[in-house]
């Protein structure tokens, strides 16, 4: 593995790790990628900014120590998140039920996909307050293939807290 | 301003933000951008990966306990880096001297503008260390354009550490 770390994707033998690329790269392959360079930024913009959002979450999800991580939560339920989804909202309002171009692309694959998580984490479904989110879902998730998938894959519960030195960047060491 | 934050890109009157993402799509304008969607690929998982290094700094020089950061220190300096560092140096080694392709890419002027950063936060300048990215800065900085600008370009004295609650997420909101 590249970088000891999964996901990573093999072809014709060679192997890349980094989700977000592989995302992007699979995207253009399904050519749900934007149509242009301009809407080819608009996924990406959407995609980083999930990104911060789920830095924020992570921020507080993964601080070992149990006081700090308490401190943490009423500003990222009360002020963090609401920024955040407030504006995705807005941003899939304007797009017609996608994030960027009006249309669906991998971008919106990988926030419902990234969702299940971060809901987990927050445990706060998000797209029970958020009309505009929701419509996103549905999109997605309404998508023939993407419904098999979901219906066939294996079922876990997650998150699982594991012990702190789990989550610290020398595990992979 | 999209979402409150910087960098921001305002063409025919849109703006966008999101650093990453701005800097790929100039990549594309500039020809920087890989011939393929596998070579966009490349580039794109040696980004990512640089993000994964920052994000570990950021861990450490952004906590806001003293004690924390202190011991973030040894691990981050003595396991963290190196493992990125290495990495990072054979992949040089084996671009002829760049991150992806065997040539100059957006995320080669990327990783070098980024690292002036870093190198002050860590306070060590991992470029005396490993001579491939030496070259890789090289072969940055000596873009005549690139020089230009470098030579140029407002001299600030950074990182500067401000109060702690100028950089919890609530900053922007």
């Amino acid at each position: 593995m590249p970088f000891g770390k999964v996901p990573v994707l093999e072809i014709d033998g060679k192997q890349v790790h980094q989700s977000t690329a592989i995302s992007r790269y699979l995207g253009k392959q399904a050519k749900l990628a934007g149509r242009n360079d301009w809407e080819a930024l608009q996924i990406d913009v959407a995609v980083d900014t999930l990104h911060d959002m789920r830095q924020a979450i992570a921020d507080y999800w993964y601080d070992d120590n149990v006081e700090l991580r308490a401190k943490k939560h009423g500003p990222l339920i009360n002020e963090i998140l609401p920024f955040y989804l407030r504006k995705f909202d807005e941003l899939v309002k304007e797009n017609n039920g996608y994030l960027a171009n009006g249309e669906l692309s991998w971008g919106d694959i990988y926030f419902v996909g990234v969702s299940d998580y971060l809901i987990k984490m927050i445990e706060f479904d998000f797209y029970e307050k958020y009309e505009n989110l929701k419509h996103l879902k549905e999109n997605v998730l309404s998508q023939p293939k993407i419904q098999e998938w979901v219906n066939k894959r294996p079922k876990i519960d997650f998150p699982v807290r594991l012990p702190p030195s789990y989550y610290s960047y020398g595990k992979s060491f």
